[in-house]
């Protein structure tokens, strides 16, 4: 008998209709003459309300109580789906993150899972009922407290148990039919991808692809999960992600698909002396900020003036900080000035095809001046290319490339409403 | 340093303003020089709203999966609080049911505490922090689900923690400001009651004064644990509870109060065949019910029948199911009929002195008696006479007995809004 593990998010858990609907599909797996194991979030904006609530009673509120707080959200779902998944005469227990052993260090907040002993998840398997468990959080092994494990937690968390348990797929169940080769929003004929690699996954999924958290899929990576993305509203088949390919399928297309990103904005160091060991004091300090960089692009000093420009992009949320350590060390670095800029938009083009394929850079780069766009900053990485470009021409950009790659779908796709945690 | 236990109910902490100002307080108490355990229900109505929740997705929801929903409504609201008190700059940690060592049977919706092991909670006091403790939960040590205590529940936590934890006192803070000679609402003269012994809180408790929880009383005297049940409104002193009236107080007034109740009904058994064994036959199958009786009374067979009329008193919501059991019962019991009669009212005058004063019983049928009042049907103990009557005349029934023991203050009541839990 097989094990599957099935996560769905806030959005396909929102009302009581939408938790029956789930409770059935549920069901259906386990009479079908599977094992069954669930990870599930808060119901739809549950979540963001309690964070109102704890900012309402406090200016700063602590972050062992704010975990606290949050980890109720999910308990109220999964005590609701086991309640409806019973009414349909299949047994159901549901687990806190602690009584699922889901343990966890520290970090509340943003909690790294150290290691997951599912005894009791296992005996509910054993005693033929399907075992719930809360997602996004854990437990702290050494002081006892409650932990969350940050955003896409419940991702991460069904990713865990189908690692841990030998699951034989873990499904991720959402709002959208798949991974897309572009945001069906942005792209009428944007077309659902029947297999990524982890690797293409990941690209998109730091790219601004929004279905599937990056730290899940890279868990799933380590430990060799498959992943099957798929709507809870439908039963078709989503979008599978895993090392390689089934056999018989059609040959790998060079491209996957076209993200873009508008969460990022640009810091421009003006002026930084052109002496060895400058950029390395520089994003010693920003690190130091605790924020993550994504490109870095140093201009060369073109006209020996001795001085050189630093670019980087980095979460938009992130920029206050990062403006404020570095202004206090203008005096130090040497530099002229700083320039911010939230107005950007990034643009990246993934697929595991491209490794051997010369001229893809040449031809994004091609549609992307044919349309009449400007590009300001471009990195690559083996499987993606990346560019920025104005962040208002951003969309027009991605159907353009997704055009030029011979992407569009011959049909529009169908597009669900809400989003999922 | 004194320990002091706090508990609010759920109208103390309905909003973030109410819970910031509890925070206020609590921060007082222990700035003061206190150490300070706090017991919290769920916000306002959150309860109902998540029970009402589980009707939605279930017929009949599972009871473990009912107590996993039911105890997220005291940890949204103990976090909340124990963020706000933080800002206040005093410290403070939150714990569950578990982790406060509430251990309890595996009865889900009733629970019974059997033992607490409150060590997270004694390390909390030891580094100088406020300990808040979700009310009305606790864990099953055997299966290690969670649990709930019931109705009052929260109540009996804190007491539970004051017993254990040797506190001088336990607070009940509540939306009223203590203990009232009768329910403000009814009887505008009202008066406060300075101090009750916990017999009398117990009868009051039982016969319709809703301002702590009869188990949590009992618990309280069993324990010697003195309780202080008052206003989170107010700095006013409430109601002290204790075994002993404090030493140079006045003397004990014969009446401590007198409670309305409208919450029972009556069935009456006629033409039960009047030999010995039938009335034990009729009550161990309203037993098998699950039904609590409150009063019974047998009339004798004047007239020589050799037939019997039984008739008693039980809380209106167990109605249906007693009376199902006698009506399957009725060929073997040989009886005649069943009247079932929900619109009684039953009045209660409690207090302890009544043990040495003849003359009670008397003085209350009179001033029933004059204000043209039936008695239908009469109980009592050592310190209380109940006595029931048609529903709709109870009100002026409790102002007029209330009057006739000269209970009336010589000022009206101030009576808030809302009811706790």
């Amino acid at each position: 008998m097989s094990l599957i593990v099935q996560k769905y998010g806030g959005s396909s858990v929102a009302d009581a209709e939408s938790i029956k609907r789930v409770a059935r599909q549920i069901a259906a797996t386990k009479k079908a003459g599977h094992d069954v194991v669930v990870t599930v979030s808060a119901m739809g904006d549950s979540t963001d309300d309690l964070i109102d609530l704890a900012h309402q009673v406090s200016d700063s509120p602590d972050s062992r109580e704010m975990d606290m707080l949050l980890t109720t959200g999910e308990r109220v779902a999964m005590s609701l789906l086991a309640m409806a998944i019973k009414d349909l005469g299949v047994d159901a227990r549901s687990f806190t993150g602690s009584q699922a052993g889901m343990m966890t260090d520290g970090q509340h907040g943003r909690a790294r899972i150290v290691d997951v002993t599912p005894t009791r998840v296992r005996q509910a398997l054993d005693d033929d009922a399907v075992a719930i468990v809360a997602g996004f959080q854990g437990f702290n092994t050494d002081s006892k407290d409650i932990t969350t494990l940050g955003r896409g937690g419940s991702d991460t968390t069904a990713v865990a148990l189908a690692a841990v348990l030998g699951a034989e797929v873990c499904e991720i169940y959402t709002d959208v039919d798949g991974v897309f080769s572009a945001d069906p929003r942005v792209v009428k004929k944007a077309r659902k991808l029947d297999w990524a690699s982890y690797e293409e996954m990941l690209e998109l999924a730091s790219s601004g692809a929004k279905v599937i958290y990056i730290r899940a899929v890279e868990f799933a990576r380590r430990h060799s999960v498959t992943l099957h993305v798929r709507s809870s509203f439908t039963d078709k088949e989503g979008t599978w992600i895993s090392a390689k390919r089934k056999a018989g399928t059609m040959e790998e297309p060079i491209i996957a698909g076209v993200a873009g990103d508008i969460s990022e904005a640009k810091i421009t160091v003006v002026g930084v002396p052109d002496i060895p060991g400058k950029a390395a004091e520089i994003f010693t300090r920003v690190a130091g900020a605790g924020a993550n960089i994504d490109m870095i692009v140093q201009n060369i000093s073109a006209q020996k003036t001795g001085l050189t420009d630093i670019s980087f992009t980095l979460p938009t949320s992130d920029g206050p900080a990062v403006l404020a350590v570095l202004e206090a060390a203008q005096p130090e670095a040497g530099f002229d000035s700083l320039i911010f800029d939230d107005q950007i938009g990034k643009l990246s083009v993934v697929g595991a095809g491209m490794r051997t394929n010369a001229g893809v850079s040449a031809q994004l780069f091609t549609a992307l001046s044919d349309a009449g766009i400007n590009i300001e900053m471009i990195s690559t990485s083996e499987i993606r290319i990346s560019v920025v470009m104005r962040a208002d021409v951003l969309p027009e950009a991605i159907r353009v490339v997704h055009a030029a790659f011979g992407l569009d779908a011959s049909e529009d796709a169908t597009v669900h409403a809400g989003t999922g945690r």
